[in-house]
């Protein structure tokens, strides 16, 4: 397997990155010989193939440069990509989004059923922690203590779930920028920094040192979202591989309903620009980082 | 608040770890002044009041056998039952068993909703590791360690989760005896098990004398579980707080229904005087312990 470096165009680094995810969630994954199969089988639907795999190549990019043991930035990544696949999962659930289809196939509870698709979230989140806590990858007990840590804060009611409970809130109620803003940064913010902060960790960067990566994991996770209600509005369902116009018809307010769409998007681009900033102090082994932020908000999906 | 010891009637112990889980969650909750308060509140409407709390005192009594710091025990056992009370809220979900009571309140999707429930479990879920993860609490990264890989692996796909899975199973299929004993032994026994295996880790018990404790777990959980299936034929569903006979409804093949009611009921009895036999090295430090073994096949809910 080729190495991913700063010099890797970012098309074929998302592609590598998204081979060695899906082959370590195949060696995480055996279906057992038991009544538990089904079970299996939907974390693979869910796990393996598809999906941007964005959070795994940030943090693997930032445990690369700080020169990080590789195995253990891509299992750690495995374990991020693992809670997000979960959320999404209970996201697309009939009580919650009710969505079809999900990186192009059938969401987990229309291929399974509901309770299948309730327990494979439930069983990848757990998963995320088992790998975490796996002595042979993480020798160090630091390490592994300071991963977990910030990945359960990250997903949990100050991070993620808390993020996706204002979520569910937003449809009754008219929330205000700084609101829809705060929203964001839990729901989706959360889980971008805590795979830029893990890098960091793997890295062993000092804690004072990780000012601009913070700042830069901030913006790029608020121009990630604004693109994301930018594309909501123009995207294509298809390369999107998912239902769109769905904030809109749910009534729920969102950067473009608030900011209008000239300005999500000069806000999206300004944010971009604002995260390449951030890694002044860095030279050409930041530019995989930087064609990250940029991709960001040029994507079409 | 009076310490539990081996003298303390086993009544008292369980009301005495109850109001200290109860006060340990009302800290960790508090109610946050946003969009997030229904998350919240349904999270400390599951988590607060109600429910033996065996698993927080077979924790906290191990410990105390060894001596461990009883702060870090009540820590741990909290997050184990954070663990635990997550599953119960997934578990009543209408797509799962739709119950419709729970420790005698309104199960949370009815007191809430559906989406909220599922997000609460997440949310708890999340906190068990993240509590576990606090260097405050628990300062030795070996020990911290050792807790959330214990706790991950009991509530994943190869525990918990699991067994949850096999049960959906059990309503398309008939089960032999093996195989529900394989069941029960994921779904209740490992976090059972992980309570007892949590104490000793607190305790610093070295692998090689945690034998007879592991025999122990596996023995009270086998006879929980059967004890459970009696009660669920038998039992009063006022004191019990939760719908019976669910099983029989659902043409689930239960221990009691593979075995007949008096083979069950000397089975349990047999498990329980067994698990007793296995704290045959410990004196009367132990003897909490011993009442537990055989409260669980003698309560009546």
């Amino acid at each position: 397997m080729s190495k991913i470096t700063s010099d890797t165009p970012l098309s074929q680094a998302l592609s590598q990155i998204a081979g060695r995810i899906d082959a370590d969630f195949d060696l995480l994954l055996p279906i057992p010989d038991d009544a538990r199969a089904p079970l299996y089988h939907a974390m693979r639907h869910a796990a393996i193939g598809g999906g941007k795999r964005l959070r795994p190549l940030l943090l693997t990019q930032i445990a690369a440069i700080y020169n990080a043991d590789p195995d253990m930035a891509l299992r750690a990544a495995t374990a991020v990509e693992a809670i997000h696949v979960y959320s999404l999962i209970h996201d697309d659930l009939p009580c919650m989004d009710d969505d079809d289809v999900r990186r192009g196939k059938p969401t987990v509870h229309l291929q399974f059923d509901e309770a299948i698709a309730v327990l494979a979230g439930d069983a990848l989140h757990a998963l995320a922690f088992e790998m975490l806590s796996d002595k042979n990858i993480f020798p160090d007990p630091f390490v592994r203590g300071d991963l977990i840590s910030a990945l359960a804060i990250a997903s949990g009611p100050m991070g993620m779930a808390g993020g996706q409970m204002m979520d569910l809130e937003a449809e009754k109620n008219n929330f205000d920028l700084p609101t829809i803003t705060k929203l964001q940064q839990l729901k989706t913010g959360a889980l971008i920094g805590v795979s830029v902060e893990m890098g960091a960790i793997l890295g062993h960067v000092p804690l004072e040192n990780r000012t601009s990566l913070n700042a830069y994991a901030r913006d790029i996770g608020l121009a990630f979202q604004i693109a994301d209600d930018i594309l909501d509005v123009e995207g294509d369902e298809a390369l999107a591989g998912k239902a769109l116009q769905k904030d809109a018809k749910a009534g729920k307010e969102t950067f473009v309903s608030l900011m209008g769409l000239a300005r999500a998007k000069a806000q999206a681009e300004m944010l971009s620009n604002q995260a390449i900033g951030h890694l002044a102090g860095h030279g050409k082994e930041a530019d995989l980082l930087r064609d990250i932020a940029r991709y960001i908000v040029e994507r079409n999906h």
